[in-house]
């Protein structure tokens, strides 16, 4: 079906779907996968040791959250940390109402945990986005209820890299409600690792998810922010680890990576930012002017600084990828974890682009890794394979 | 509360609660926390390759299992393919039936599991076992009824040892339903691995749970065997990945590790079964002689190679514990998932055993690294503890 890459180069554009490894997270976990393989849930010596390098990690994170240390639970993934989120919450809060609300373009995660609570009693309330896909606040507004237990909106959008504005959203939600039975916000924080200020009191968030493996992490373990007294329910039972809240022997190298994963972004947050959005503006610009096909999605600058999203009318998403895969350069359409699905982006259908726009889009999202040298390579090919894509394109309509 | 282990001494026997990773593991792993980081869920080239290594994975697992590569799940723990199991299986069946059953002595994520399906509205029966360990056959096909869906009984007990007989329960359950609507029958083997045959046909069973981290491999990764043709519904939602069953990005380096770990257990597995019986029948026929305190728990010779789990009469498991580990040896009390669980262990309870007793337990569990040297020196020191603990308890009586 495909043939291999004829370049020689490698041109990694695709952060948003999973980062490398950091070496310097790679060296931190490397013991806990030789001498130091104690269970942390044991008692003797090296299950203590185990214990404490969780705890360290715990502290870590509080530290770029800003939150306590028992306010982390470790799970497996964004995906999962999400799901305990949205289950966890609900179920806990069911006996204070029934509702809920989550934005239209949310990670799947949140969407497929939303419309399970909806088969199992709850009401789900879909919340549009503007076409720029900053969220409807008005629309928001209305749509909470006396019976709204959890609000869901995530922090940046990991297909077009729309940043919503979260702390706002707290002060409205709070506002609206008295403060008599606030319900709980919870943010899907994946993409903004490294990006944006994580601090959960300056967003107000009651959880918040977040991922080592989008921020030069291991794959295989996520977090979930549990502001302290905010009650849920475990999805994975069956043991006491993580507070009794995520069951399952704790992995030990994959959680030290993890922290440490997100205390390097942090450290290298501000700076990795001014370079990432120069670098993004300056490919937004030249794509715009170069290649008339091609229109950006998601706000101008409301947008991560790694973010560059264009949809390009009657060519296929698919066909640029894998053009541009055979020169050496590894872009995403949609997001990765939906890769294989055929169906048009439900991010940019609710952006209200019809679904023919949609198919043809192409995120390029850029990492700690990214130079001016492979955006330039980039704009040096691209347009001439749009071209190419586009002459096919009339050619088959004309047939 | 407790001192830094007095001894130079490191003699590791809680290879039930986690095993040290294989070196050979390891570097099957390592590229894939280097170079090798593509998304397996991306359509390029560094993508694709990560998929061909998860293909590959899978099918490493099917040869161990002698099964499809399709029917594989990697999830995020043994706990998690426990809750996969249980929770997936009897949701999808519910049309069929409301009844599951499980044996007394599951690990705590099928018990649980069982516990959150009760409340649910399906109905739970649990099947005693023998003072042996042994789940009791006659009980079992009793409790078989027209809506049972699902039976879920252990392939060797985790703190005990006991193996019990997958085989003859499932041509118990076929024969008892005269193949109309035959119950799903799922067994957890984490502990089997490395020690009894895997062969999902002869075992007869429709689902099982399998942990790379009990044998040699990666904690943070687990694998659920599902038979093709058995419906079961996702407990983390989100994605398409695992044939949709279980969302989330995949780890690469931990599913490879998973499935080479399991390659070499099973290489392995009638070498090390035959030293390590012998060693466990060695330590144990010289506790049972030289500690009259000792009560051995579970069948004496139907368990697995690796362990040997005592009663001590009158005298407090963690005592024995800490002074052990004080002296260089690591051991549990109960299993590592519920060590910081100060109720008697549930295993022990459904033997028949007193609380009292139940308090007063070790496990001894041996693994690829265990000599015959190491198992010397416990016998040469635990004597002594055990003496010294009981004059304190004595003591405490007479106060």
């Amino acid at each position: 079906m495909l043939t291999t890459a004829q370049s020689d180069k490698h041109i990694y554009l695709d952060y948003a779907a999973t980062t490398p490894l950091d070496p310097r997270v790679r060296e931190i976990m490397l013991p806990y996968f030789s001498s130091e393989y104690g269970n942390p849930s044991s008692l003797y010596a090296s299950g203590r040791k185990a214990a404490r390098a969780i705890k360290k990690a715990r502290e870590t994170v509080a530290q770029v959250l800003s939150c306590g240390a028992g306010e982390i639970i470790f799970t497996g993934s964004g995906t999962e940390s999400d799901n305990l989120a949205l289950l966890g919450a609900a179920r806990a809060q069911r006996a204070l109402g029934r509702h809920i609300i989550v934005s239209a373009i949310e990670h799947k995660a949140v969407l497929e945990s939303a419309s399970r609570l909806g088969r199992d009693g709850f009401e789900v309330s879909i919340i549009p986005v503007l076409s720029n896909g900053i969220i409807d606040m008005k629309l928001l507004a209305e749509a909470l209820r006396e019976d709204t237990i959890l609000v869901s909106i995530m922090y940046a959008n990991n297909e077009i890299g729309t940043i919503e504005p979260i702390s706002e959203i707290s002060t409205l939600i709070k506002k609206h409600r008295n403060g008599k039975n606030v319900p709980l916000l919870h943010t899907d924080a994946c993409q903004a690792a490294g990006f944006l200020p994580l601090n959960v009191d300056e967003l107000g968030v009651d959880l918040m998810t977040l991922n080592g493996s989008k921020a030069y992490g291991p794959k295989g373990v996520g977090l979930l922010y549990k502001r302290s007294g905010v009650r849920i329910e475990p999805v994975i039972v069956g043991g006491e680890q993580e507070n009794g809240l995520r069951a399952g022997t704790q992995s030990v190298p994959l959680i030290v990576g993890c922290a440490e994963a997100l205390r390097l972004s942090e450290d290298m947050r501000s700076e990795e930012s001014v370079r990432l959005t120069k670098l993004r503006d300056y490919f937004i610009t030249r794509m715009s002017k170069e290649i008339p096909e091609a229109h950006l999605n998601g706000h101008p600058s409301n947008r991560l600084p790694s973010n560059a999203h264009f949809s390009f009318s009657h060519i296929e998403g698919e066909s640029i990828l894998l053009m541009l895969d055979n020169v050496g350069i590894e872009v995403a359409t949609g997001s990765a974890c939906s890769a294989r699905d055929l169906r048009p982006s439900h991010v940019l259908l609710a952006l209200g682009q019809d679904a023919e726009l949609a198919y043809g889009s192409i995120r390029f999202s850029f990492g700690r890794y990214t130079t001016r040298e492979e955006l330039e390579y980039v704009l040096s090919v691209l347009p001439d394979i749009i071209k190419r894509l586009s002459s096919v394109s009339a050619l088959t309509i004309k047939l």
